[in-house]
């Protein structure tokens, strides 16, 4: 098999977008090993892919591309990103979309951005540099052009705001970072900072039940957990958790000690 | 190419859950041919990834390494099974998903539990066995490492009962077993089952037209034929039967000869 | 890496039927690189799959095979055929919904039907030709049997009519011919055919910015540009211009030169 190539996208399924990304990496590297991630970011939703990138890329291997494509601000002045980090190589948009991985999981050995429109396609769209930029040059990466070869290093790049978190003596005070398709509403709040007999409130809603996995709650019932990517996270066992809070991304949570 | 590793899951395309499965897998087999069937089997719905097993399995090569992740289980008690079926392996919760393929297409030469922790990811997550457990075992498994190095057989397992069907002198009853996405109405009723001339009733509406394709039909029209599974299915020609009969699946279907 | 065989399907992802089309691929090839362009064509819409393979099929190398199963026909007496088109390989029914690619990126250069049943699966559902005639054929065309292998050559098959554009001396009339996730409104008129400064009208709308890329507009403010596939577009900056303009395709869409 040959390079890994991921690829986040928003583009969603029914449009060709994502087909015509894929298309391109193929004709530049036929041997790409190209692996869909998702492209069902909501659409130009950058905390999304912020946090989607932050729990999906560190179990790829060392040497894979991964290739984001959440781009509102495709044919304007933003620039485009090649980043060394921990082995791998990313090809993104400077629009913070990658700034979590980079926190949680960086730092970037090396941040370049994309000047060589040698390794571009020759008619580069103002509105799809997906297909035109990225792509190529993900598929040229692959097939083992050295990452100096696209474009300068720089130390200037668009950082996306942290997840907020603040963690006082008597209450930690965080916010909702992402809600999974389950419903299951993920926090910001680390494992570190959550007591072992706590009570979580979001709204008017407390939670005071501590679960070890999801089964162990009563059909319905709210409870918390240390999620599997190290977060406070809020259920509903063989429920939706979201929908019974009315969760939205953003929401204010706290959390007690008992 | 190397060894196929397919992959079915509950797990949405908007989260990160599937995108960290396949990673891991690929950290252990960078060579692996990771084929993801789908993330789009409703969350935690067992007989629907039950009949989507029965029918998409049997289609692929010897050799094949089969992950189901449709597991509300998960954290409890419930055992993971290596299953050998045919030359392919499944890896699976033990929650009866892989049952009705066991019963119309095995039966399974033998039946393992997961017990050899030295294949699965160093720190276990209560809440993702999928990534921590499934997916390194199917890794392993796909570079050749033995059924047998993975844990001990066993005999006993959870079922998921079958699709109910009465096959009586003058009436068949069964029930709706799957509806696709085309709004197809796909029986219990096995072809054998089903007399040349007959009425099919769902509720209040009796089917009596016999179709022998799709496009036989008047637009919008309900007939009936033998599906594609070769099971008795409701169909409504360039048009939707489910939402025409408002079915749903468990409801029950009559069939009367002529 | 093996021969690409991509994938364009309206099933879904809920049902098994992707899964089984692949499946008998890679029974028949277990090199083949299986790749998934969508399965998220709208049912039945021949519309929305010739816009689809127009944009994405052009991306792809020479010698990949695209097999194409939208199908309101299945079982009928409709033709599959096998096309031969700037060096890949199309298998496609014989609905049309390759006729726009082939009038603006063919012409093909030979179109057979498949007649040679030796290549197919021992029993074909008369409702699923995709898995039992359109995946075997794919798989042998990959392994390397010749196109002439698989039946004789025709002269004749359906042709969907091209979507409508007149260019007048003071105005044009064109349609909305595909509407993407993001909600942009692509039309049928050409870059061509665009005047330097413009007004378009959709319904009662009037739309005079022009824009180089969609960051260029204000928040929500329609504008019209020039699309990646070089036909005129309107979109809305950050939002969904569709949605704005409660568009469908086949909306009459006018530009008349300022």
């Amino acid at each position: 098999m040959g390079t890994i190539v991921t690829l986040v996208t928003d583009f969603g399924n029914r449009s060709p977008y994502s087909a015509a990304l894929k298309g391109v990496i193929l004709g530049v590297n036929p041997g790409a090993n190209v692996v869909d991630l998702t492209h069902e970011i909501p659409p130009q939703d950058l905390r999304h892919a912020a946090y989607y990138l932050l729990q999906a890329l560190p179990y790829y291997p060392a040497g894979t591309v991964h290739v984001v494509v959440v781009d509102p601000g495709v044919g304007s002045a933003r620039a485009i990103l090649l980043i060394e980090l921990k082995g791998r190589h990313l090809v993104v948009p400077d629009n913070g979309c990658w700034s979590w991985l980079d926190h949680f999981h960086g730092p970037a050995t090396t941040v370049r951005r994309l000047t060589e429109e040698r390794y571009w396609r020759n008619q580069v769209s103002s509105t799809f540099h997906g297909r035109d930029i990225f792509a190529p040059v993900a598929g040229w990466l692959s097939r083992g052009v050295a990452a100096e070869c696209f474009g300068p290093p720089t130390q200037e790049w668009v950082r996306l705001p942290l997840p907020a978190c603040e963690i006082g003596a008597s209450e930690v005070v965080g916010e909702v970072m992402f809600i999974d398709d389950f419903g299951n509403v993920i926090t910001s709040i680390p494992e570190s900072a959550v007591p072992a007999r706590a009570t979580v409130q979001h709204g008017k809603e407390s939670v005071t039940r501590r679960l070890e996995a999801y089964a162990d709650g009563q059909a319905g019932e709210l409870g918390y957990l240390i999620s599997s990517s190290g977060f406070l996270e809020i259920t509903a066992a063989y429920g939706n958790a979201a929908r019974r809070l009315s969760a939205r991304v953003g929401d204010t949570v706290h959390v007690l000690a008992e």
